[in-house]
């Protein structure tokens, strides 16, 4: 039996009905390119201003920052993904794998994660360093929905036909 | 003292910390407009997709969540505020309003609201019930960030320079 666990039910629930959105948006992309008749790896490089990271990359950024979530507040090594995807198919695979990251792990091994020292290395040198708590509230689930958000308002702006109830799942 | 309650870590602290957020983007996007001689009201009516809200309702909406999500938890009544603001200043003030709003609640107001049945009214009929906890992490947490990364998304686009350490605070 699994008992339920404040920091997973915090966590696993939102992160596996989201990324499961993700692929739903991924799915009615496809129809609108094939609809259309434009290549659906078109899809991959759209960016909402030339600085900021294309589709590809704010989907790969989501599913990191849930991998590395769970694995740290799990206190284990995160694994390392290389980002290698060039196709809808391939984004829809990382999706598909970073769901079963989530689900191998059982609600008692975030147990007392809210305490936790969770050490992030920067580019910049010196750590960011949180508690499991902060860095759940302040760090992970604003980055990952924000990468999830701007992955919808991309392909909305693409024309993909997503509504409000397609976000939310 | 106040003691700590999981359902107010998990709310308030991150509300008020991305609203704040929030007003550091209006004032840099203020700065911006008077740079480039444009009125900032201009910022108010823009789009992501022509079937998308504006930055305008974006920011009432964020705030609306907050401010509902608070009383509700609470077991209060939600406040209704008009939705008549037509410059940054008054986009300001709502979110201002809201951080008050939020700063109002002590922790314990929110103790055991994690079970507390939530009914929320739809457009289309029949009502939405959830449990606290469900209602938190399904619809206040995704909806909130959602419309937070809209207006930022909304601001970039603009050409506001603005960068993902000003999105996390």
């Amino acid at each position: 039996m699994n008992t339920p666990h404040p920091m997973h039910t915090a966590t696993a629930p939102a992160f596996v009905r989201m990324l499961g959105n993700m692929l739903t948006w991924l799915d009615k992309a496809q129809a609108h390119a094939e609809q259309r008749r434009f290549d659906p790896t078109l899809y991959l490089g759209l960016r909402l201003a030339p600085d900021m990271l294309p589709l590809s990359r704010q989907i790969q950024i989501a599913c990191d920052g849930v991998k590395g979530c769970m694995s740290r507040l799990a206190g284990q090594e995160v694994p390392k993904w290389d980002d290698t995807e060039t196709t809808l198919d391939e984004l829809r695979a990382r999706i598909g794998r970073t769901i079963e990251h989530v689900n191998g792990f059982r609600p008692e091994q975030l147990a007392g994660s809210e305490a936790r020292e969770i050490v992030l290395p920067t580019r910049q040198g010196d750590p960011l360093r949180f508690s499991g708590e902060d860095y759940l509230r302040h760090f992970v689930l604003p980055n990952f929905y924000f990468h999830a958000t701007t992955t919808y308002a991309l392909l909305r702006h693409a024309g993909v036909d997503l509504g409000k109830r397609d976000y939310l799942g």
